[in-house]
């Protein structure tokens, strides 16, 4: 049914795809698009382009960025001996903006997935080993990995493949969020926090 | 704080304003864009500008369109004498997939709200005026725009207006929706379809 235009159509179709973006959410945005001013418009769609092609993984971490080397492995006051594991560059964003970690980062850009067919293959896992092998005074790997099903699997992948490297690996502590109200908390996450407990 | 790359921090920064879309979800709809086929991030972007350099109002109807008249109002077995007026295209195209009306449309692009400083003026209301005063043989203005206050302001603003000029208006029904669990339904909604009742 060609209610609108087809160039309508289109966009709808195109911005449908999207992660969190439904049919109904891509009608009421295209709506938007073409409401705005070109230049508005002009300039999103060149932000895309632009970025899908200048950004490219850092040849050490395999965060995304624009330069070989991203501006925390290339920075000489961070920790190089101290690498977190984290899914995504999102996860490596949320500990950076904390502003209290110094050490380094590995991105694997995703978790090991029975479920959703992903294994350790499809993530950046080999290259994490390589980087571990490559290098010679790694202190610490810290596996900030979320914990969920998904990223618990991968902790424990990962701790699995290291600890016979000789190399001291961590998990990130799970437990009650600070100012959580403990009603509004599920059984699991209270039962870790349980287990997880330290004296005072 | 440049985590990531200029890049991508323009894309969020572009994307942030849309609506729907607040800082979490434009950082994973860029983090996405980017680990696309460079083809689709291309045809997205060019979706977006050519829909919006190609798309304009209808010269009769004011929906939008990328002919001077749209397919509706072009649309000779369409019963042109039954105008509903609707707040957007969306709306429009709610009734269309019913497929059971056959007049044609006034799109008023918004809606009256006093609490948004939206005017009478500020919507496609002056528009309908004179199309209502340049055609002779209007024999219905069937109001449907939303069921909210400001959809039920701009009902009653335009029946005063049509009123004078001896047309019929009517406004579309509120009440209980079909399948909707009388529990569930708010209280105004249930005096409404008390009010409207009609005789089996």
């Amino acid at each position: 049914m060609d209610l609108y235009s087809g160039y309508i159509n289109k966009l709808i179709d195109e911005l449908a795809g999207l992660p969190g973006i439904g049919n109904k959410s891509a009608q009421r945005l295209a709506f938007h698009l073409i409401n705005l001013p070109e230049a508005r418009v002009q300039r999103l769609a060149k932000a895309m382009v632009e970025a899908k092609q200048n950004v490219r993984y850092c040849k050490d971490c395999f965060t995304l960025t624009d330069s070989e080397i991203c501006p925390i492995c290339a920075n000489d006051r961070r920790d190089h001996t101290t690498i977190m594991v984290v899914e995504n560059a999102r996860d490596l964003a949320a500990y950076e903006k904390t502003g209290k970690y110094t050490g380094v980062y590995h991105v694997l850009h995703g978790a090991i997935s029975p479920m959703l067919g992903i294994g350790p293959h499809d993530i950046k896992l080999k290259e994490l080993m390589e980087r571990l092998s490559g290098e010679q005074n790694i202190g610490e790997v810290i596996i900030a990995t979320n914990s969920s099903l998904e990223g618990e699997t991968t902790a424990m992948y990962i701790s699995k493949l290291i600890k016979p490297l000789g190399i001291k690996v961590t998990r990130i502590a799970s437990g009650v969020p600070v100012g959580g109200d403990l009603e509004n908390i599920d059984e699991v996450t209270l039962l870790r926090a349980l287990e997880g407990r330290v004296e005072l």
